[in-house]
């Protein structure tokens, strides 16, 4: 059960101008269940990308960023995502490219476009060879329940081990004009983005040229899902892709401009939405835990302090336990790889003051640190005394179900 | 229960000439249990140690790191150490180093030696005031049951959430001249060596020059405590200490003799053995894994991504579960942070090879992996074709047990 996570309400998503979705039950895995998903984008919308970095990346990823590359070149635009669960066509090899492809030529024939104007998308086991027959057989139920009020399904379509699904709409008004965006996300294991997260697909109905939207999608997913962890394991198929349908009056045009900050604002809102929303729904999570490392000597050190906190298993497992083993945390900061002067260091939990100039704090008692060890939410605030950078990384407990659903995941 | 771990046996664990052994019960967490040992050395002895490299190193291991210095400085040898569990004396700061010098000086006292002379070592709970008195009360009763023939006991009186002691006895003939050595460990959470280990301690009854024995120590904990990993979480409190006690008739002063590289052979065979009994009884270890990674570019680059495989909860889950979920382990390998070309990349299980040129093997069988992975022992051995390098690292499962012991470590 997610922590502090109402489900998304169907009739609360906003239909994006430009994007259509459909969806199929395709058998992939498990019978009876969204497996497939088609989102058919209009022939003026800008699509970028961000994708794992992980080197074993699967043969979709390597597909899609092609895809996107040659989009450039040729002028032909994107037409369509094509997504299915229950396989990750990673660790498959040249089979693996081949079948991925296999898909989007049969979507193509289907939307009368060329193959390179889909971008493929897989999530699921590794090292096993693709169902693509089964995924083309999917394709004529999701091309013809093609909708624009569709994201509550498409929200169910992608998910794994998540027990919910995860979506979200905004509404914001930038230089007079209404911008309308939907975004749906999936966790729920291995979760360590290094690049973008998991899959994460975010459409708006603005107009906004190739290169902005190159900029906007690296920024946003640096401040959302690149800042979120679950158990540290950095996928092979992550992805976050974001669609700019042009369907509306609001035209984006350069970075610099003031339309640009206030659409950055709003995009990078309601990715972080979603991305809290995969941690909240992390694998056994119980516990919502928000790391802050501020007064660093750089963004890069808070961050590599943040996730060291949020990957320590023993830490991890004394939040699960409400447990103020608060020493964890020290630890963990130490390890961390930072050169620090540890006599400067203070550690908050909430508001109680745990650790003064790398000591305990004479003032600090038990009962404090137990009061908000036994919150669903809590803040780990950690103050370097080094300089003024900043870094936040979201993370969730290491429980009991943790290692159930991961021993059990395949059967 | 450690896997394929048996208990040492008190009788065929020997004396080494020139330590003696005493222990106490102190009550400095929980009543009725060893708690204070102290190993008293001969004053021909040299000593050498490795320590944590956290930033939050423990006052103990700041001392005995300055009190190791001032032996070479002042010629005053090292006259014994002292080791209390229950309390790591770590995250305490001023106090901290206080209370740690005041046991120092109260064994000095009772010892007759200064309190420079004496390294203190502490393992337990992190960020509590050690309790220093009940150390101190302690001393009498560990100094009154000093004897050579009691590395049982001592194995005993380090353990904390270790499910049994750790300890070995070799006996070597090097240059005509018999050498003994014994050794204790213990572990056994928050492990990830980052210089040492945990705690270790090895005595041999050899005369070692101390430039000799600064060298062999860091030699030896490359090849042992260096190469384990439980959880990831390097200790504020790792040390490895080497004492050669002098005693027997043996003589190395240089590291180009051949009774160096004899000596180094046999006590890494010790280390090694110690090193792994801590992996067998890793926090809720079922399964004993050992990770080779062959054919890299550099020993470092085979270090990361046989650490970034024996780290990954995803890959130690699937362990536990027996599931040969090997999708997971060319996840962790792609995640590690080294530029392979994944294409050349084969990866066995045991004698099962599993992928071949990056993908799937075409001839492996999903049941030859279950027949691996219900194993008690396995070897993941990757192969990356690209030089001569190797490294190994040992590791364990993750299990239930694991966030059981860790949720529950300080009730």
């Amino acid at each position: 059960m997610a922590v502090n996570s109402p489900l998304p309400v169907a009739s609360a998503l906003k239909p994006v101008a430009g994007v259509d979705i459909g969806f199929a039950e395709a058998g992939i895995k498990k019978p009876n269940r969204k497996d497939v998903l088609v989102l058919k984008v209009a022939p003026t919308a800008t699509v970028a990308g961000v994708f794992t970095l992980n080197r074993f990346c699967a043969a979709p990823v390597q597909i899609a960023k092609a895809h996107l590359a040659a989009a450039r070149e040729s002028g032909k635009p994107i037409a369509a995502l094509l997504i299915n669960t229950g396989n990750a066509n990673a660790g498959t090899g040249e089979l693996g490219l081949s079948l991925a492809n296999e898909t989007c030529a049969a979507l193509a024939a289907q939307l009368g476009c060329e193959p390179s104007q889909i971008l493929p998308f897989s999530t699921g086991v590794i090292l096993e060879p693709l169902p693509a027959a089964k995924v083309i057989a999917g394709l004529p139920q999701a091309i013809a329940g093609l909708k624009a009020d569709n994201w509550y399904n498409a929200a169910e379509a992608i998910m794994t081990t998540d027990t919910q699904p995860k979506a979200g709409s905004r509404t914001v008004t930038i230089g007079g004009h209404t911008v309308t965006m939907s975004g749906i996300s999936k966790g729920a294991g291995m979760i360590k983005p290094n690049m973008a997260t998991m899959l994460g697909y975010l459409a708006l109905d603005a107009k906004v040229a190739q290169p902005v939207l190159d900029v906007l999608v690296k920024q946003v997913a640096d401040q959302s899902f690149n800042c979120i962890t679950i158990d540290g394991d950095t996928s092979t198929n992550d992805s976050f892709i974001l669609i700019a349908t042009g369907a509306g009056a609001l035209e984006v045009n350069s970075v610099d401009s003031p339309e640009y900050a206030e659409l950055a604002a709003a995009v990078t809102e309601l990715s972080l939405f979603l991305a809290q929303a995969i941690v909240r729904d992390g694998e056994g999570a119980t516990k919502f835990i928000t790391i802050t490392v501020e007064e660093g000597g750089s963004v890069e050190e808070c961050r590599k302090i943040a996730y060291s906190i949020g990957h320590s298993p023993l830490v991890k497992t004394a939040f699960f336990a409400s447990d103020p083993n608060l020493g964890r945390i020290l630890a963990a900061i130490g390890y961390a790889g930072v050169d620090l002067d540890v006599g400067k260091l203070n550690l908050y939990l909430d508001d109680v003051w745990v650790a003064k100039n790398g000591g305990r704090n004479p003032d600090y008692k038990e009962e404090d640190g137990q009061r908000v060890m036994k919150q669903s939410e809590i803040t780990v605030r950690v103050k370097l005394a080094r300089g003024a950078a900043a870094a936040t990384v979201y993370t969730c407990d290491l429980s009991h179900d943790y290692v159930s659903i991961n021993a059990d995941y395949r059967s």
